[in-house]
């Protein structure tokens, strides 16, 4: 057995650091840093990452969806192998921090480099991944080419995808050269480990370098569209009005009360509402709004949106207004591997780097890799809990003991006997 | 003394509906009748007022800040003596109803042509006038020709309100030539009259024909802006959010209940709301909100006033927010003229039309001019209780019921002896 701490990727921090830094340029204009998925700038930064890959000595493939896998094929292991997998995606928000996503692909890639620098005696291939159009900013769902690499969603759904100027994901795919010949899901990987900024305070707030992210929050997000009547604010007795804007007031207040009575499972978000006409003295005749409803127990977010069911129906009768939902998205907590999460836990132990077990609150493409593999994934501290901004920032030693943990579980599992 | 039912006004009805209809199809486009403020389509309505007023014989005067005045100068009376003016509006919202405002004018105008050709033996001239910008909707305050006549608003401040493209009021009334050489305050009235169409539902749910308005509701406007920070909507734990939206949402159900707690003499409004950034999975960080109070009782107006400042601080500790509230427009309720109450009550009890004194719910020029001049209001059905849109209709019945009281009371008041 290789001793996992030669080879220390510490050292390459600086090499870490400086992609991070030339990737996070790749689409800056003056809306800040902007890489949709499908767009020229999403070109711009996979041609970066698909030249680093190759000078790196991986093999590259990219399927239907976009995705690009860099696979090392060390010559212990039989051609053709499950590889363990190291992924996530680069594509951004609009006016994105640079470490959401690209952290890990460029640790990924880092951590094969350093793999065959130190002469590893891998017996499985390394595949670094960047699924396509993780973020779900200009085409939904979100996690998009990790849900159909893993057969969750079809191919021609995917590819079908309209953003809001009616472009589909296919067309632009094709456009810029990334709708790759490989079939969605033919790289299977034999485990998967995901290295991610927090995107949350708790890492930070605790004074912790390493979150061993055990499971991940189901999500439930749901468009409410409530219809009332529009009439005079000063002519229009209280009792005789339909109020739509009230219902989704009180909708919103309902929902954040649910939460805060949850003991800090639930977390309940109204991130849009609009009121129409949207005039001072006109009563709202429609009022649309967005919930996003998470909790890592199935039961509870079960729970969470049938109280929010019942909710509408009773304002309904109560505010005489009529209240219709569409559910947008709608993902199951996802548990992951047990023993990646142990190998974790040790990683970090054995780097002196304290630790904890946490949930992760946001969706990653780790909850859709899980279907299909053996997975888990690794925190690093967000600065203020600060994500999908330009505040967004990780400190070079937190991205360091990261990458450094990263290093050491993807060692052991490829260095493992088939 | 005359009779008041001789040259009875309902003859004229055909005539008025033919005006309305006509006024109300200048300015129709593709988003229905539209005429703000100062734009060519409220020059095209003055045009066709002015035609109508100089083609009954009436002296017309244009004030600097657009307000329209046609008088009847009857051979009884005494040159420059104040006359009995009867007013409203012709400006619109968009996508209006044909009879806010315009009604009232055009009733004026028959009921002097009425009095014309009647023979009557005036002693006091009598005035229609149209005043600028009742609406509001382009330039900011409403009832702002009323108001500069009456001097409450310096004729500088009217003119350089801007609308949103930043062009001016004086700018605007220059362009169309309705920037007009007389000094506003001119022609102070002995009395004014304004006849509307209710614009609530109360009149058509009693089965009434008449509203006497006996005053008119306090209006407060504020725009209340929350101020958090926005964060992720899966990783930031309940307690440790800053949520502009839960805030603005609790400011909304708490002046709902306030004034459905008031026992039908407060009515809150919050027509607009607008969250930032506006995307399902990020919390908020800004919330604008406007909030729209009326009461008749200044005391009661203050109070509910009193109690939203107090929650907002309340608001602002517990959510940790910082919450700011800008003061957008404050009128005291308005108590009208008691014997010019009582002389529309007597004269649509004269006529057989059931009646009732209210309270107006919306603003109107009267409250202004109630400022310099004994003032009251004939309110009409307004069917469904509908307004400021193409919906807004009044029976033709009721309109010349409507006018039919007014030109008793015109009577009345411009034979007195001086």
């Amino acid at each position: 057995m290789s001793d996992p701490r030669s080879a220390d990727p510490f050292v390459e921090t600086e090499r870490l650091l400086a992609r991070l830094r030339e990737l996070g340029a790749v689409g800056r204009g003056a809306g800040g840093l902007t890489r949709l998925a499908g767009s020229d700038e999403d070109r711009m930064g996979r041609d970066r990452l698909v030249a680093w890959m190759r000078e790196a000595g991986l093999e590259v493939d990219v399927d239907a969806v976009g995705n690009i896998f860099g696979t090392w094929h060390p010559d212990g292991a039989a051609r053709g192998a499950a590889p363990v997998m190291i992924g996530s995606h680069i594509d951004t928000v609009a006016d994105a921090g640079i470490y959401d996503g690209c952290y890990g692909v460029l640790a990924g890639l880092a951590v094969v480099e350093a793999l065959r620098a130190s002469g590893s005696e891998s017996r499985h291939p390394v595949t670094v991944a960047a699924f396509t159009n993780e973020e779900g900013v200009r085409f939904t769902p979100d996690m998009m080419g990790s849900l159909v690499h893993a057969g969750g969603l079809p191919l021609a759904d995917a590819l079908s995808a309209r953003d809001a100027d009616g472009r589909t994901l296919g067309a632009e795919l094709d456009r810029i050269g990334y709708a790759g010949p490989m079939a969605p899901g033919t790289i299977r990987p034999r485990a998967y480990l995901e290295l991610h900024i927090e995107q949350g305070p708790i890492l930070a707030h605790e004074g912790l370098r390493i979150g061993v992210v055990e499971r991940l929050q189901g999500i439930s997000w749901q468009r409410i569209t409530v219809s009332g009547e529009a009439n005079h604010a000063g002519t229009t007795p209280m009792h005789l009005r339909r109020d739509a804007g009230h219902a989704a007031a009180r909708i919103a207040t309902f929902v954040h009360d649910l939460a805060h009575r949850s003991a800090g499972t639930t977390v309940a978000t109204v991130g849009t509402m609009q009121l129409e006409p949207g005039v001072i003295n006109i009563i709202p005749s429609r009022a649309t709004l967005t919930l996003d409803l998470r909790d890592p127990d199935e039961a509870r977010l079960a729970a969470a949106e049938a109280a929010v069911a019942e909710l509408l129906k009773t304002l309904a009768a109560e505010l005489a207004v009529e209240i219709g939902s569409e559910r947008l998205v709608r993902f199951q907590p996802v548990t992951f591997d047990p023993a990646l999460v142990s190998a974790i836990e040790r990683a970090a132990r054995a780097r002196g780097l304290p630790s904890r077990r946490m949930t992760s609150g946001a969706g990653h493409d780790a909850q859709m890799i899980a279907r299909i593999a053996p997975a888990a994934m690794i925190f690093v501290p967000s600065r203020g809990g600060i994500s999908h901004s330009p505040r967004e920032h990780t400190d070079p030693d937190d991205l360091s003991a990261g990458m450094a943990v990263l290093m050491d579980v993807v060692r052991e599992l490829a260095e493992e006997r088939p």
